[in-house]
This record gives C-alpha cells, sequence and structure tokens, in this order.
C-alpha cells in the first residue's frame, strides 16, 4: 500500500525544477519592481543583488547538486562523471553565495553600517562557512584519487547529513533574510509592513515557496526508495 | 568502519535533553531580564510569553515527543503506553503553542498592532495548523481502535515526514521571530541591534542553539540504525 504514496522522481524533479525557477524569478521581481533594480555601484541596488544571489546559490543551484545522486541514470556507470557533476553545481552555488555576501558587504561599508550583527548575518554566515567546509572535504575525499575507501565509506555518511544540514540552514536564513529586510523597506507612513502592502504579500509569498522547495529537496534526500541501491556499499576508487 | 560514527542513544538523549533545557532557560532569562518580565494583562509583558511557550513547546517538547519511538524500550511489548505518551507530549507542546499564540494576539489586539503580516506570523501560523493537523490525524488513525491495518501503513510515511517537516518548520519560524524581536526591541539611541549589544549577543545565540537542537533532533529522526528495526512492518492494532 505504501507504494502509492511513492511518486516516479522524474515528474517530480520536474516539478521541483519549475519551483525553483518560480522562486529566483520571484525574488528578481521584487528587487526589480519594488527595490529598484540592480547595481554595482555600492548603493541598494547593489544591496539587491544578495536576495537574488543567496536564493539562486543557496536554495536553488544547491538542491539541483544535492539531488544529482537520486538520478537513475547516475546508479549505473562510471561515477566520475556525476561527481564532477555535482560538485562543479555546488562550486557554481558557492561562488554565487561568495558574491551576495560581497554584495551587502560592499553595500554596508559604503553606508557605515556594521556588518553581522543580527541573527540572520550570524546564520547566513555559519551557513556558508560550513558549506566551504563541505565542499573542500567532498572535493578531497570523493575527487582527489588519494582517499582511502575507508576513509570515504567513513565520511560519506557525514557528508550527507551536513548536505541536508546546510539546506536546511539555507532555508532557514532566506526566511529570516526576507523577514529582516521587509521591516526595513517598509517602515515609512502608507507603506508599513503592518498594512501588508502588496511587496510584503509578495515577499512573503516568497519565504514560503523557498521553504516549500527547501522541504521537498529534504524529503527527496530522505527518501530511501529514491536512494542508490547501493548506497550503502563501499565508495570505489576512481 | 561507519559504526565509528553511530553514537549510543541514550547519551545523546541526555545531551539532547540537557540543550532543550538550556534553550528554554535562554529564553526564558532573555525576556525576564532584558524584556521586563512576564505578565496576563496585554502589556509587553504579556507577549513575553509568546517567545518562552513557543520555544517549550513547539520546539523543546516537540523534539522530546518525536524522539519516543527511539527509544529501544520501546520496541518491545505494547506499542499503546508508548503512543499515548508520544500523543501526550506531543498534545502538550500543541497547548503551549495555542497559548503562546494567544499571548502574541493579546499584546497586538491590546496595542492596535495589526496581526499576521510579518513572515514569520505566515510561517508560525502554518506550522502550528499543521502541527494540529497531524495531531489529529495521528489521533485518529493510530490511537482510536477503528482504523485498519492499512489505512495505519499508508498513513504513517506521511506522519514521519509531515513530523520532521513541522518541527523544521519551527525552528526557522523562531529564527524569524527572535531576529524581529530584536530589531523592533533594540532600534533606540545606544541599544541600537547594530551596535550588538548584550542582548543582542544573547539572543542570537540563543537562535543558534535552537537551531543546532533542531538538527540534532531531525538527525536522530533520520539514523536509519536508531530506527525500530520493525519500522516498515504494518503497524498492528491495538
Amino acid at each position: 500500500t505504501t507504494e502509492m504514496l511513492d511518486p516516479p522522481f522524474l515528474p517530480f524533479c520536474i516539478l521541483l525544477g519549475c519551483l525553483g525557477f518560480v522562486c529566483v524569478a520571484f525574488v528578481s521581481a521584487w528587487c526589480q519592481h519594488w527595490r529598484g533594480g540592480f547595481a554595482l555601484d555600492g548603493s541598494a541596488q547593489t544591496f539587491n543583488w544578495h536576495p537574488v544571489l543567496m536564493v539562486t546559490g543557496m536554495v536553488v543551484l544547491y538542491g539541483a547538486a544535492a539531488l544529482v545522486y537520486r538520478l537513475p541514470v547516475t546508479w549505473s556507470g562510471p561515477k566520475l562523471p556525476w561527481k564532477v557533476l555535482h560538485s562543479t553545481l555546488a562550486l557554481a552555488a558557492f561562488v554565487l553565495a561568495v558574491l551576495g555576501l560581497a554584495a551587502v558587504f560592499r553595500f554596508h561599508n559604503d553606508h557605515g553600517t556594521p556588518n553581522m550583527y543580527s541573527l540572520h548575518s550570524w546564520l547566513g554566515l555559519v551557513t556558508v562557512l560550513l558549506f566551504s567546509c563541505q565542499w573542500l572535504a567532498g572535493f578531497s575525499a570523493f575527487l582527489l584519487p588519494w582517499a582511502p575507501a575507508w576513509l570515504r565509506a567513513l565520511y560519506k555518511p557525514v557528508h550527507v547529513f551536513f548536505g541536508s544540514t546546510i539546506l536546511l540552514l539555507s532555508v532557514a536564513s532566506c526566511v529570516s533574510g526576507i523577514n529582516e529586510k521587509l521591516f526595513f523597506s517598509l517602515k515609512n507612513g502608507t507603506m508599513e509592513y503592518k498594512r501588508l502592502p502588496a511587496e510584503a504579500v509578495f515577499a512573503n509569498t516568497l519565504g514560503l515557496l523557498l521553504l516549500l522547495f527547501g522541504l521537498l529537496v529534504l524529503g527527496a534526500l530522505a527518501r530511501p526508495s529514491w536512494k542508490r541501491p547501493d548506497a550503502d556499499s563501499a565508495d570505489s576508487c576512481q
């Protein structure tokens, strides 16, 4: 009976891809339509790169990277091409995240605003730092040829656990960041956040969509029937 | 080799209990020491019940309820006592959450502040609504005697999935709520959030501790070796 609840992976993936696209479109539209668009001059338009790059990198691209090994096509044949795809997507996500951090630090520094005081900033930095450790450790253990099989087998469940953890932290960072940005941006007169203007409804919806995206990825990662059948076997050296 | 990474459940549980206690102590100390303590008169001291009740109910008690079936002692003998314990802990968590919502609605209404505009409030309400559905569905399917075995088997993975989902949403709600409250409370003169006064460091730390607690519970729930060995068998009728 539980097979009734076991949807096929591919349609799920397509749905998830559409949802990820909608998230990127929503955050871009928010910054473009309500927050004045994009620039590189240290102004508020420079800050606007921050939400777009973080959502695109740390949620959508990161989610795509995490799900590579759930594609049945990756379960047979040589692993190396899929490892390269997984690490390349993760690296692209990391580069976007670093650019996203650069955007907010530049904006703060040009406006004399302190960095790293809010819970959002602490959480976000912890997330990106964990991600950098995860990428380097994954690259060293699984892509470089020197790591012995026992080390790979030992590290693999840790890598998998932190893979889900970092996504969860990313989504929590995004939610707190959207909430914080709306309080900053909507505080004057008729446009108060409290009065729930169209921008607030739009950005709140973005927050819920990001949560949904993150939950679907975490659920897909945790689903036993979508894991590679030999997932517990020792990782073969390339 | 992976057994080296498989710590015993009981010491983990004791550590987790201590961390949960620290979270409740932190949120209580924050409200008592920096936010003026507690009252039931609709003032800001009434609001202070909100974070304390939400953290205690939706994170700590909820986490305890979720982990009941990971105790090896629950794996043999009649299931009914453990079901009653699981549902009682969850019900206690739900009651605290409802009282926590009542505190913030009372405070808003007495101050003419609109309800339900921020992303934090949307996310928090979605979380509590999902939790109420989860509790009612779990009670109907697993504790009332009429549910057939096939329905229990069908619903069980859904219940397990939403169990983790709701905890994740709870933690994301707490983080966005703490962030929001600090921006509200620390906005005047020398006590700005930006200047990172002691209160901000303390409450930011609370946010990170809550995330750590949630991640440890989610990790414990997902760990295959800590699941009941017959977890996939059909649920026996009581």
